[in-house]
């Protein structure tokens, strides 16, 4: 447990507990899913009380939704990626995502995430606000292109699909292959989404 | 409720009583995940007795496999697809993917097994099995090249992704996409996994 991951800059104290609710919360979502977890659960195994994990996270969504954010910053790592050589963003796309994914802490999270928000209907809309807004939104207002929209969805088509064959459901053919050869065969596909 | 959807050739009191089992199975598994349903449970909302739907499905994984191959038919359709003109197979995939769930039977099967198969961990392998036999080994047989399993693997990471955003999760930007648009702009990656 990292107490100095995120959150900087806070009291040492409310950072930890912080930390805290949040590994709480990913085990609970991902034992029990969104409907079956409670606040009163991820609060009893985070050993704090309820009323705290309200305090710092609303409702178990906006907790919930606190718990999709953490593996990747689209704030900070979008521009990164769009603002580099044109013609290898599509490598930078899927190297980027993979990367993280393969560190077994954002792994983790981000297999539970994924389960979660395919798994149940209600937590659908939550996922698809989080991409609209952080990474499709993102990625639009950083290209030239009437149809923006469209080819960032597309991209987050490809990506989705990636992830959920590689680290979800672990398909051999896609889950044994380095990221080496992920990049260069779904690059392009990337890049044509992008700028074709 | 239709009886000669499937298993033609079968007496049709047997016919009818394994198209009652599978619909109540999808409805059970879409709402109780695969671990909340009960082949008692499927068998009541079936009207038929417990006894009968293990005899005709054997386990619940068995009888989850079959709604799972309900919706498409690869042993049929991926030769089809294959054999007609080559320039044109990227598109054709995509198209026959989408055109069937675009109906509705499809689809409220489809979404359902894509939720209950990536929401829980105990029914990924099922799906894996299902993917890897089914589609991706008719795929690669008949593919003329080394990688051919690789390939076929990351036509299967893209058409996921398609369906994951654009039926299951809802992703508006890919959902209000016409399917001729999704085919024009889709075709292309599938064609250069394939073939490229």
């Amino acid at each position: 447990m990292t107490t100095t991951r995120r959150r900087r800059g806070r009291p040492k104290g409310e950072s930890g507990s912080r930390d805290l609710i949040v590994t709480a919360a990913e085990h609970e979502f991902g034992e029990h899913g969104y409907d079956g977890a409670t606040i009163r659960a991820i609060a009893g195994r985070a050993g704090v009380d309820s009323a705290l994990v309200h305090h710092y996270f609303g409702t178990k969504a906006d907790l919930f939704a606190e718990v999709i954010g953490i593996p990747l910053r689209p704030d900070i790592d979008v521009p990164a990626i769009l603002e580099g050589p044109r013609d290898e963003v599509g490598e930078r796309v899927v190297r980027y995502v993979l990367e993280a994914f393969e560190r077994p802490e954002v792994r983790r999270r981000g297999v539970t995430m994924i389960r979660v928000a395919i798994g149940s209907k209600v937590m659908s809309p939550p996922l698809v606000g989080f991409l609209s807004r952080e990474l499709i939104g993102r990625i639009t207002a950083r290209l030239d292109a009437p149809d923006a929209t469209q080819r960032a969805a597309l991209v987050a088509s490809q990506m989705a699909g990636l992830l959920v064959t590689r680290y979800v459901v672990k398909l051999p053919a896609i889950a044994d292959l380095p990221v080496d050869e992920i990049v260069a065969r779904v690059g392009p596909t990337i890049q044509r989404y992008l700028f074709d």
